[in-house]
């Protein structure tokens, strides 16, 4: 394994369920000897990219965050789609995310949460299945249909007695959100709430979708045009283009 | 150099002023030979740090922004922060910013703005001096007093005919914050604009400072309660204390 190899996954030892990490842990999880473990992490600190916390072990530091918000799926997404993930949080007072494709998941670029919101898994930065959340299935009903068959071909990961996870039920909700162009989950994910969807586009297609969280007992094609409204504003800011874009 | 100090130089070549690099500008930037700088991109692009832009040159890539997420100054002082930032940017309708201190500089976390609001340079992991910004007042003035002796022996840079660059004069602003807990900057950046911040405190200290940027022309005074009143929840979200913190 080369150097940079080993760097990396150094890196990639720290997770949302392992934000901190001792060196023992590094060493164990990586693979790597506890001297080669040491050398690096040395050097990872030197730099910024790791950080040491109070009980001695290490965290991600912020030289590392820095450099990682210049991705432009990341925090450049995130800041132009925000006046408008703001104004429909404002305007509904429910949790408001917005996530990214990566292969069969989707990673989650922002979330608006109120203090008194309905309860939501994802943070910023975090993963989940693409099937099952109202952002996953916007992403995917517009997605390479070779990508949608690989997530199909695979076990769907059952959250709560209503997640779908029949491949040919899913079809047909891929194919509803293409045909409405709202993606509605409803309970799939926690039974105390239900997601609305809609896919966000640049001039190269669809890129991100974004999705209000709101309570089981809700209507939730009451949110689709605020929702729609949203999405278009943000695919509006990315292409630059100030007439209607084509659903 | 080693091969790790190489892959952080090749990540630390991506700048905000310069977000998307071609291999020959990676290779002169760390001045690292093309084929060392061609063999690392790849593995790093492989991996996730960096990606393909359309026009073939590199740019950031989704995985090291996830990786970067975990950094507790980072989104994770964010999301803690979110709700009460959200507050301040809805009851009064402008610019909210949240910063932590690094070295002579700030670095911003985060910036709620809302359509409408006046013009502002920061953005999510942009980083500023720490003097002239009213988070870098608020952290100054409570900061080790070897760390401000440091920033005010250099030249403080100057944004406007407003920006106060005597150092002397930089130390009694700084014990007015101490004084009053606000730290309020006049047109010190732009002249449309004005910042009134307060510090942040977790259970070791001031960890990071929040300001809302109003036009030049409103009494920052107004603000101040409101800005506090957010400094403590968040403090308070820090901690996990329901009490009332010492100022």
């Amino acid at each position: 394994m080369s150097v940079a190899a080993r760097v990396l996954d150094v890196l990639g030892a720290f997770t949302d369920a392992t934000p901190v990490l001792t060196l023992t842990e590094i060493s164990r999880r990586t693979r790597l000897p506890l001297t080669t473990t040491h050398r690096l992490v040395g050097e990872l600190a030197a730099w910024g990219a790791l950080e040491r916390a109070e009980s001695g072990a290490y965290r991600v530091g912020l030289r590392l965050w820095e450099v990682g918000s210049l991705a432009p799926r990341g925090v450049g997404l995130r800041e132009r789609a925000m006046p408008y993930l703001e104004d429909l949080h404002e305007v509904t007072r429910h949790n408001v995310v917005l996530a990214v494709l990566d292969g069969a998941e989707v990673v989650y670029v922002e979330r608006l949460s109120a203090h008194d919101a309905v309860s939501i898994r994802s943070r910023a930065g975090s993963r989940m299945p693409a099937t099952a959340t109202g952002v996953g299935l916007a992403l995917l009903a517009h997605a390479d249909p070779e990508l949608v068959d690989r997530v199909l071909a695979a076990p769907v990961r059952r959250f709560t007695p209503a997640t779908v996870v029949d491949p040919a039920e899913i079809r047909r909700l891929l194919g509803e959100v293409r045909r409405t162009g709202v993606a509605i989950s409803v309970q799939q994910i926690e039974l105390v709430s239900q997601s609305v969807g809609a896919p966000v586009r640049d001039a190269t297609g669809v890129v991100a979708a974004l999705s209000i969280v709101v309570p089981a007992e809700s209507n939730p094609h009451a949110y689709a045009p605020a929702v729609l409204a949203a999405a278009r504003g943000i695919s509006r800011a990315l292409t630059g283009v100030n007439g209607a874009l084509a659903r």
